[in-house]
């Protein structure tokens, strides 16, 4: 049986450029990047390249890039570093209620010590919340459950209108390789993504940090980066990310496949009777929520990995629990309880939708008695 | 010319065992393992063989094993974590003057929110200085500039013995893999160490916690490690690490060979003229710190490198900066200034020690005249 990994938006596997390029830095540039010999330089050179590599992908300056263990640090990076950065000059947080749970676990820390959190729907809310002590807008470009593209581009209007001092951070996890992001342009202040959504590996990450923002750090030690993430730097993750990066296809091209194969899914889908999608035609392509009304999440993507086919009940962090996202957006428990995601990534084609579709079709006649 | 490391305080190459285990983790076993399908079990599977490993490795429970990013991130966890639980309890921390920066600059962060911190010079000192209202007591097992070695056995009774709810931290970056841990044994709250001081990669860490004992996270997010460390766990570098630990040799053994390395080198050394010698023989054979007298750390560095042997002047987190650890033993400014460091690994023979004291006393030799 043929494998079918369509849970991209969990982990991908990583490409084989950034194994690769792992593996020589493991065992030829392996010097600690702090070293003051040529050892070091070595692999401080190769760090420096990364960073490059990530400063042009985002139209950003290298001094503006700091490399994290990876969306989470990052997260929390970014929330805790701006509010204590802040705190001063103002006690409003503004974030959506479909966070990913390293953002919204950070708010409710801070909610808990004393700062107000306002949780809207969509960045086109902003307006009515944003206030002069508002410190920290955090705003998810786009969802990891549904695919929803946040307008992340209008956001620094709605803060300058109002002249708050707020630092205005984007988690792009789910949207970085995927679509363009200019956090330069967009006046986005902290923007952060991971490494092992993009065919890198675990255990790094990317923080934009605009020059002249100012955070205070998470973690305390050596002179790394710059002191905002101390530590020896995961040099070979960091380098297979950069790998990742260079290795990703052309983004138009990529997206027009990925519409392709995620109208085709959905159309497909929608033939099955009790099927409901849950994530509406403009979502990012590479993400499809839909429900089989009746079937528990749990139930059907046990039945789908007896045949290799492997999709998610939604964000893998939650780890089965109740989606906060999907009751966000004002969806019934029904729809909730049987909610399946599946991702998809270049690596994906027609065939394995074909057999997803026939596997879901067959589920909902073989389990339709359990309902 | 031969490449010839002697930095290996400050990382070392990664082992071909940790190697092929990464490229298996990257390429089959990529899943998340917070996904609930096979191939999200599949890799948890992975992650808690490790946690076995880890746990024998230290003769301590699975479920006190947490993995970590590395040594600052595992150290920065232990400080506040410890801090955070126990405020209410008292006020009063102490560690040694001669800690790694990632202790010492958290300890200072938090004097400056008011806690009292106390230095003291070694583990022998702690029962002056120990009070009821004592929060945290952080002592590493060896120092990583120096090799000394700390009676951290002896802790626990100190602490016991004034009441104190204190929680016992160490810092084992140093000496994990080198020496016998025993942290139930010996009474250790939270026992800290990183994948990348013995062969493993850079990005992965150890953090035990002792059963019962409770600290508050200093990330959040998922369900990871037990809300401990959130955050897609950095798979590939935890299994890199788990396969690192198995490919240690046997640790008396290797041993035996340290002390004879480190025994030739410092007889070596000590015929060349100006050749002041900082670590006494009690220190972990793996570390020699010397100094020449007379010619700068970094210049002897270059001069070393332009031959393909790498050492150090101190700590690679110190990045050139005075060694306050040095300057704590209460050494001159000439020797602080002259001060070198060599750290071995077993992939390191005898001739390395040849061409390294060949070379030290030709520098001494030709840059004498800059003196």
């Amino acid at each position: 049986m043929k494998e079918i990994y369509l849970d991209n938006s969990a982990t991908t596997k990583v490409c084989s450029q950034a194994v690769e390029k792992m593996t020589e830095m493991m065992t030829e540039h392996y010097g600690n990047p702090s070293s003051l010999h040529r050892k070091g330089y070595e692999a401080q050179k190769e760090l420096e390249d990364v960073r490059k590599t990530v400063a042009d992908f985002l139209s950003a300056e290298k001094e503006e890039i700091y490399f994290t263990s990876g969306g989470t640090e990052g997260n929390n990076t970014a929330v805790f570093g701006a509010v204590g950065a802040l705190k001063r000059r103002g006690n409003r947080i503004v974030t959506t209620s479909t966070e990913h749970s390293s953002v919204i676990e950070s708010v409710q820390k801070l909610e808990k010590d004393g700062f107000e959190v306002v949780y809207i729907d969509s960045a086109d809310e902003l307006t009515n919340v944003i206030t002069k002590d508002t410190i920290l807008v955090s705003i998810m470009a786009v969802n990891n459950e549904t695919g929803l593209i946040n307008p992340i581009e209008k956001v620094k209007k709605m803060i300058e209108k109002v002249n708050s001092p707020a630092l205005f951070h984007v988690d792009a996890v789910q949207a970085f390789g995927k679509i363009p992001l200019k956090p330069k342009k967009w006046g986005i202040d902290i923007l952060t993504a991971s490494s092992h959504k993009i065919h890198g590996p675990k255990g790094a990450g990317i923080l934009y940090l605009r020059r002249g923002a100012r955070i205070v750090p998470l973690h305390y030690g050596g002179e790394q980066e710059r002191k905002i993430r101390p530590g020896t730097e995961p040099l070979p993750n960091i380098c297979g990310m950069g790998a990742a990066i260079k290795a990703l296809p052309d983004m138009s091209e990529e997206m027009r496949f990925m519409r392709e194969l995620n109208i085709y899914c959905r159309e497909k889908l929608k033939d099955i009777p009790n099927v409901h999608i849950n994530s509406d035609e403009s979502c990012l392509p590479y993400i499809l929520n839909f429900s089989v009304i009746g079937i528990k999440s749990e139930t059907m993507l046990h039945d789908l990995e007896r045949q290799e086919i492997y999709i998610s009940s939604g964000s893998a962090c939650a780890k089965g629990k109740k989606s906060h996202v999907l009751k966000a957006m004002g969806l019934s428990d029904e729809i909730i309880n049987s909610a399946l995601r599946v991702s998809f990534s270049r690596y994906n084609e027609k065939s394995d939708i074909d057999e997803l579709v026939k596997a879901v079709a067959n589920a909902n006649n073989t389990l339709a008695k359990t309902r």
